[in-house]
């Protein structure tokens, strides 16, 4: 049993998996990941990779902290992950126009710039004619715009298998195709049972992203969970159309990719766990992405996908000890911020599993019984 | 020489120069197709396949007669080709919805079916309520239909293909990604000078498609050719939506195809090689699709594509002999009724170079010297 | 509820799933197939197609009434299903050429020809130079050939889609993405859980291939079953190499498909879920055909890929009611066998929800409770 | 006119044509480069992009400096594109192993490494221990191993876009789908005629790789080059076998690509421009392989492909002036060592255009009159 014996192994080979793989990997722990399809599969090649920070957060929300703190990571992540794993993450520091197209959205985006102005005097709101200047390409029938300098981006599967290959360099062991049917204490030790045999564990990680409630039930909880399906595209053009990411209050966005692709999402289909691509996603996005940078029509066209994101009822992530299970941590809910939260994840939970602490993050708000809809089964 | 001396070379292995190499072969020639790429790579696998010879023409034209005799050859063609091949070219009898979504278009749909109405009786002006009868899920709105029982469709790569390989049963030679730099007359012997070496023929047939200008500048002569962008696309259901094809006045098309997918075609984009899929023709093809059967916004995307269709200046293919070479053939610029025409060209050209003639067809009309424009270099 | 009552929930949208939603939906049945992912995606798709009921077999087995019965069913399922789905499902006729490479296989490939010798006068033990004239490109190095006229070969996904399209006609409805979490029994009513919401059924047949038994632990039994990965690939010719499909006696297949397309299999590696495809997959299997057709070297690479095959302990599939629940169908572990099987075990299955019972087929044989081997859990 | 009137026109789009028009760019000229496919759309996209300045000179050339200087230049102009592109080109420097797997080839690889000794002290020649001990994973069975630190590697496509995109940002323009059919010379002026329209230039560039002849037959000449077809393939491994590349003398060679990717090359086949990867070029690839770095066998299958390389007769590029035309320049038959050479092939050229000579370097035996093969036609 010793070869199959781990200090901890982590249900789901997401970002969110792979991140926290690689703190415990890289604090001498020995794990496993088992991953039921394969590393990055799902959500987390499917993102846009925005660190929309700020650009995601209007109000007080426990989650701001942590989207701060881990957007800061980012550029100390990228440097060691090219070192460790020679992949470059394609971390892009060039800011995001927040755009309202419509009146009430002009409203709601003045209430969001008047939340940051006070922050940290980054966040600018734009006249039209400063908007364009900035980004010629950029419709002048917006009806508003904020700048946010230091909301970034990533290439979404670079960071997830960066982490997956870093977490290997420190001794993580993965596993592909290996999905856990059921788990069960036996006395100090979780044995894990899968499709390719069994596996023991001193702690488990249930990092499974919209498919971690499925793995609950079978621990006995229900907690309010539900996947949204999103449908991103492709498309390049000859020429750089913008610099910043431009990202609609009514939820498109168009992040610019390397060898200028735009990368436009998303569609948000509630429920589902269908990963079809929509004539009307597809129909939706070019015409929403067109309102915004009209020039885009003049694009190529390059792909269509989905990804299945893993939505909470109060649309916090859960990070915390599992009700009933010691030493059963989750890591899961955390919907489209998946990629931002990553670095900050994984270090949380690692300080977790070790004993010690979230430090000055108040971790209430993400634990797995704040609410009472969890149910025992 | 003798082991590259042929009866006759043709030049271009799309669905028109394999359906002349099938039949040139079938009759003994000793026949060898030159492809600068691959076997139907270019127009002949990006059609949509239906054999629209009431439905592409409301006035007379010379082409009439061609179009009508090819349609009623796909029976026995289709027959022939299962048979040699074990290749099914998908061909569906169920008619044509030809419909207009406008008031002018509908005024041109009544002048079409005047024109149709003394044919053969065939075709028939529904009420909309009929239509929606006959395919309840064609768009209500509509503001009028005509119905074409007897334009089907096939699989416009099937039947390249088996015409390709059919050919090669009768002893055809075909040497793909084999470009033609130039041919020279010596003696009574052709030589072509290709990418891959010499070969010698005693006849040449050119039907390169949008190529064929480009080609024949070579030889001398300029013709009023030029290449048109068509943009299609396919998308999935889960029931079959229509059994009949869906062709609206405006050009868009909807053809269902095995595996209750739908072909929606095309755009129209003059003088461009270019192969790059657009955003806006997608988006255009979309709504215009989404018009004509509502329920296709359920639809699930599988992928755009883009053919490069051969047009002339005043709309009609040339078939017939070259100006100022004898034995050199010409059958190019069926714009988008090539797969239609595709049979009864193989039969027009195998019998001019047999010297039998064109029967009761006329192919004056088709002569590379019918108009002024022919220029000599 | 109502609208979410079926008469029967078949979990597993293969080639077996889909045979089954249409023998029951055509008998009037209320049917709901759910499939974790896509219809047909696991080994129904990667399959050969081969149709091998007698060059499977080499004794005695109760599974050879079965393979003789379906494999004679096909000639009017390939009608029918054409018929109902416009879908060509491949069916081609022309015989196995069993083979053997060293002399132990032709030790082997005689017994295998004498059992079948007294059957029905089919098979023929062929000498290499009848071998060789009637499929000149086979190798004349091998050992010893058996000419097997009627196993023929069909496209498996064309099979399954086909079959699947034609339970829809028939009103069987299909949920693609649709994971049975669990399923309980209240009342006369199993009440299906999924990561779709739930579903209330009459009756319930597991039809997961590989992964039924996984689906049959949650309801407490443990089954001697288990994966083996195949691996397999297309090459493409310019012109027909063998009209048969040629089996050697060490596993390697090569199947004339359409186009001049040969398809290769299979390797077998037991106890893994893990779809990658391997070099030494490729290697060997590309070996091993070049051992049988050595012009194959020269044929276009095209794609490989990789079916997971559900078998069993003693290799027989398993066929018949649950142990503990009544009501509860079991159809999976076809191994190999899948595309043969289906046709008959469709009828099989939907006998026996009707309780007709299974005729002169003797089913004991294929019954869960077979071995002892069935844990209780 | 003024529109469509260039400085320079640069007749083909890879990785040479890229670089020619990004030094040009850089330098104010006006560029256009004419591109029949796509950017980087054959060889130049194909490539293993091994910078191989010593491991492919074992002998005295008048390339050897050129490709000593083109290495050098590789660590600024990644930085440059990366800055100016976002482009990563995936520079790596981890070194060769050159190796020998039979006598004769030691004994080759001896004198290569006897040519190289002198040279700067890097080349080492390693004992079979300390080569493993360097690569563990790499073959014990080896007869020879020489390492040479300073032949790195780059993602060539990466390289090519990067170039294309760096140049679009100093000014140049490109075309793609754009053939250029022939041209002649008006006045100073040469009028380009493509199936796009007609250009004007003042020069003209032709880097047109393998398809370069044909183009210069339509000027007139005829040189001596010829196609050769090289196949390649990537697999995948769960951790990093090598970091150096490891290059056979048999011609093989194994590159190690970010994301744990081999890349395995590469067959040659000479004079064809077909691009059909062969079943016998990927089963010789992986043999080599798999003897050189035996556990490549669990390696997972990713792709193969071909790329269209230009050879010359003597071995040596064409970095010169047309021998009939003033200010039409030829860079092409670069053969395999077009990445490798792309830097100081577009400072050569634009240094030619400017009229500033080649300084040290002896571009003569480049020149296109160097040898009595080229033909007047």
């Amino acid at each position: 049993m010793n070869g199959n014996h781990y200090d901890v192994a982590i249900i789901g080979g997401g970002v969110v998996g792979a991140s926290i793989a690689f703190q415990l990997a890289k604090r001498q722990f020995r794990v496993i990941v088992l991953e039921k399809e394969r590393v990055a599969g799902q959500a987390s090649s499917a993102a846009g990779g925005m660190l929309g920070a700020q650009s995601e957060f209007s109000n007080e929300s426990p989650l701001l902290p942590l989207a701060l703190k881990s957007r800061a990571m980012f550029p100390s992540i990228a440097e060691e992950l090219k070192e460790m794993t020679g992949i470059d993450i394609g971390l892009v520091q060039k800011g995001m126009l927040k755009v309202a197209v419509t009146d009430e959205e002009r409203e709601a985006l003045q209430r969001h710039y008047e939340f940051w102005k006070k922050f940290d005097g980054s966040a600018r709101w734009l006249t039209i004619h400063e908007a364009t200047e900035m980004e010629p390409n950029v419709s002048c029938d917006l009806k508003g715009v904020m700048y946010l300098p230091n909301d970034g981006q990533v290439s979404a599967s670079d960071l997830s298998v960066a982490f997956a290959k870093a977490s290997i360099v420190y001794g993580a062991e993965w596993r592909e195709y290996t999905e856990v049917v059921n788990f069960l204490k036996e006395g100090k030790t979780y044995l894990l049972y899968t499709n390719h045999g069994t596996m023991a564990a001193d702690a488990i990680v249930i990092a499974a992203g919209a498919w971690s409630a499925q793995i609950l039930e079978r621990t006995g909880i229900s907690i309010p969970m539900y996947p949204v399906k999103g449908e991103c595209l492709f498309v390049k053009t000859e020429r750089p159309l913008v610099q910043a990411t431009v990202f609609a209050k009514n939820g498109c966005y168009i992040v610019p990719k390397k060898e200028n692709k735009l990368l436009i999402g998303a569609t948000s289909t509630p429920n589902t766990f269908d990963k079809k691509v929509s004539v009307q996603g597809i129909k939706r996005l070019l015409e929403q992405a067109q309102q915004l940078i009209p020039s885009i029509r003049h694009a190529e066209w390059e792909k269509a996908w989905t990804g299945i994101r893993p939505q909470t009822g109060d649309g916090l992530p859960y990070i915390g000890v599992h009700p009933e299970y010691e030493r059963v941590w989750i890591a899961t809910g955390h919907y489209r911020n998946g990629i931002l939260l990553s670095p900050i994840t994984g270090v949380l939970v690692a300080d977790l599993i070790e004993g010690k602490g979230s430090g000055e993050i108040d971790l209430a708000p993400f634990s797995v019984t704040r609410n009472s809809h969890v149910t025992h089964l």
